[in-house]
């Protein structure tokens, strides 16, 4: 693509999900993204199906620069347009002499978003210059961008604090930039304080005043980030703003999930290609494995927990009629419905669990009330069974079956790890171990102590059982339980288990953490075995 | 306190800030609560300020009744009113017979919540009775409830479904409520699928149509509950029923913290009492520690990241005017704003963060330079020093000095953890450390390998620094860094050390768990015993 890029089709698209996780979602403590990263993040996007994916600030940083280079080589967007993001010209030059606005037309994308001022302290104190000044910027920059073939979008920062101190000047920032060729202009809640019918006032007042197609960009200090986004749209606006998961600086931006599932859910819009709604469950969780951080489990729609029940009054309810518990069937926007296992859960829930993992425990009375009591004493050591499907299933088995049946029993082991005076680092485990009558004694290396215990445990177990080559542990947390005496505390070890088609979550709990990890390996191997189709001879 | 204690006088409360933790808020995934958790928390929210306190289910689990016992005995109450939740009578008994009634009185609570259904299908399918009968049971357990001389609040579950689907049924359950003596009639979003505009426009034609005191119970599935709580008290609601941190089911309910802020710091009211506000942030982490999870560090107001800023564009304007950049004073609500370093952030960030630090770099552009690299290094390696200001300072200080100074050198380390055939569990460490001239060779043992290791460090420093003896390692978080290899991938530890005065936090990375817990380690005494005033020898 050359620099001078023709501007794409006047837009058919009646409204925008324009996506800023990789601009505005980025600035979230905690979160650093790499280029590769940014385009893992783009592809999900595109996937989703959003209008639009600003993708950054090229020229205000290597990184961005080169995502913008090789997203336009690299991938081919289905559904979204890249959006490039930049400010208005600085005061007292041309648009076309600064570098900062050569940037964004060297990028390459064929929309740019240019943030302006529209707070007249902001103007005065933190750009330091005239109010006219900074109309003159917003005018001449969104005129040369179009003047280059590019479509304009413009955020308004601090729009709802600059529209209360100087409501004047505020729309004159709106008008200049509509007038300039601004195809959309975004009222921004840069602080984030604002509260649903402000905005909504607002937006009214501003639509009404200045005629032009308006945006919201909501950022979430109050709580109310997707309210106020919806809230905007109640007022006219046709174009929202968010992130994945909802990143962003400080306490975050409007959750780009909870909008869209709102908008074509409870509004009946459709704002996003046929068929992708389904994928919300997915995307919101490898975006958060591509930023590394876990995801939200309580996050509306999308959330591990969003559709589990644990009262033991609504157990019960459910078995008559979900709908009665749930504000819409969960497979529309990609999740399922979840019993939990937990100490406050009655006969009801277990039945139901029981159910869910293809044990049809109704008929017997005693055996329920067996798993109820097995399952509260383990919680109360520290267990957590919600996480751990396939440990409660190996509880459950075990109750049924009235013994418990295993494909190898410990005899001990041993981990050593040595930091060595050169600097070098070890680490070291051996087993010992009874598999098919067999006793076995093998050994391991690794990274840490936890990784040479699992690579002994295969070494140890590979030749009986080959099935075990296919599994893998893709991912390990460690908790902390008391949270007080620092490292004396109960640890507790989730880990889980991919055999490339499926995964499972087992759970250890100890004082120490590698014993700890021993349990929840121990259990992922005799699950992963289990479900290879294997029966247990000891 | 009698079964029989007299009606509390009548209400003078114009406003009543409910909180439902101890019986929404412990439906969350993951919370359980002990009766010494209750007792905590009740305290805490007493603290807080508000205005009732809904403990519990009496009668429904011997937990709960044990607290309303112990909560009347051994807490006054300085500010909140102790609620016991309860249902309506079972269909076809007289309310004073049924033991779920009478265990409500026999709590002591002198305000009584009743649940009561309002949505037509749910008495129907769930309890299985005639849309008459369940008025005669909100009507008789309600003025039973009165003539035991109860202050009584009727939970309308369900509500706003059960008026899209009949709203005359559901406003006649709300009437009969308000006739037969009900404080207050709380319209309950059970499944958490409404949207603010619906709330608000709900609670408005009902509270015209039926004259009656109404509430609010927002649970947060399209991520509005704290919008929706707000709406409702625009359309005349005057009782909010919310969580301490939104904890709840599913999603979790309309989270207490920003909810009472907006209305004290948004809208101008005054709904806790005098000099509570400021105390938010600090009852709100006091909470978490109870029920045992991590503080939510992008929860308004009160989460760590809350007035957390990183972006460079913004850290040079905050240098002008704080009030630029955020919506609030966060001392308002007991948080800090905090400048954050990360490989985003550019000289200016530095700079503000060595001044809060106590160092003046404004003068050494060079020096600046250094330590942005020398983080953006680290950074790339893992290392986080946004949560770990103590490897921040020693980071900084080891550049302000151009050199590295210690208080002791590690020659080498090891740790053995043995699981013995016998069951037993041991843990060893050995370490070799050179400390003011001297070398030192020490061990360990403890309930994991880390701890092992930290009770050898200590062991061989102690004599040389007694100061080490009121250091004590108060959390101890570890983070996969990569996330996909299972055991594999890069590990942060991140420790949080106390020498009962301050708390301060240390950060390690390593392939292994067991090395980068000792680089956290190391920074954390060697921090304490710069804290202690003691100046590095070698």
């Amino acid at each position: 693509m050359t620099t001078d890029a023709p501007a794409a089709a006047p837009p058919s698209d009646g409204f925008h999900v324009f996506d800023t996780t990789l601009r505005d979602g980025a600035q979230r403590e905690g979160i650093s993204l790499t280029v590769a990263d940014k385009l893992a993040i783009a592809r999900l996007l595109d996937e989703f199906g959003v209008g639009y994916i600003e993708g950054g600030w090229p020229g205000a940083n290597p990184r961005d620069t080169e995502f913008f280079q090789r997203a336009q080589r690299e991938i081919t967007f289905r559904h979204a347009t890249l959006v490039a993001f930049g400010a208005t010209r600085k005061a007292g030059t041309a648009a076309a002499d600064d570098p900062q606005v050569k940037a964004l037309v060297d990028s390459g994308a064929p929309v740019v978003t240019v943030v302006a001022k529209s707070h007249d302290r902001h103007v005065e104190l933190a750009l330091r210059t005239t109010l006219e000044e900074n109309l003159a910027m917003v005018r001449d920059t969104v005129e040369y961008l179009r003047s280059r073939g590019r479509r304009v979008f413009v955020d308004c920062e601090h729009f709802f604090d600059g529209y209360a101190a100087n409501p004047e000047y505020a729309r004159s920032v709106v008008a200049t930039a509509h007038a300039a060729g601004a195809e959309v202009v975004i009222l921004c809640d840069t602080n984030g304080g604002m509260l649903p019918a402000q905005v909504q006032a607002v937006v009214r007042t501003v639509l009404t005043d200045t005629g032009a197609r308006l945006g919201i960009h909501a950022q979430d200090d109050t709580g109310c980030a997707v309210a106020n986004t919806l809230a905007a749209v109640d007022g006219g606006a046709s174009h929202v703003q968010c992130t994945a998961n909802g990143y962003g600086e400080r306490v975050g931006n409007a959750n780009l999930f909870p909008v869209v599932a709102a908008l074509e859910l409870k509004y009946g819009r459709r704002v996003l290609p046929e068929g992708c709604l389904p994928e919300m469950t997915r995307i919101s969780h490898a975006v958060a494995a591509v930023v590394n951080l876990s995801p939200a489990t309580h996050q509306p729609y999308v959330g591990v927990s969003a559709f589990a029940h644990k009262a033991g009054l609504h157990a019960s309810a459910i078995k008559v009629d979900p709908d009665l518990y749930q504000h819409i069937d969960p497979e529309r926007v990609g999740n399922t419905m979840r019993m939990l296992v937990s100490d406050m859960a009655g006969r009801a829930s277990v039945e139901l669990k029981g159910k869910e993992l293809g044990y049809d425990l109704a008929g017997d009375r005693e055996l329920v009330g067996r798993i109820v009591e097995r399952t509260k004493e383990r919680e109360l050591q520290g267990y957590s069974y919600e996480a751990a499907d396939a440990s409660f299933e190996l509880l459950l088995r075990d109750e049924v079956l009235g013994r418990v049946r295993r494909f190898f029993r410990l005899e001990s082991w041993r981990t050593i790890t040595d930091q060595r005076a050169d600097g070098g680092l070890e680490n070291e485990a051996t087993v010992k171990l009874w598999a098919k009558g067999t006793r076995v004694v093998a050994g391991g290396e690794g990274n840490g102590p936890v990784h040479a215990l699992d690579r002994a445990l295969r070494n140890g177990l590979e030749r009986t059982f080959p099935e075990l080559a296919r599994m893998q542990l893709v991912d390990y947390k460690v908790r902390i339980l008391a949270g007080t005496q620092g490292t004396e505390s109960t640890t507790r070890v989730l880990v889980t288990t991919s055999d490339g088609s499926a995964e499972w979550s087992t759970v250890g709990v100890a004082d120490n953490v590698i014993a700890a990890s021993w349990q929840a390996l121990d259990d992922a191997y005799t699950f992963g075995l289990l479900r290879a189709g294997l029966e247990p001879t000891d």
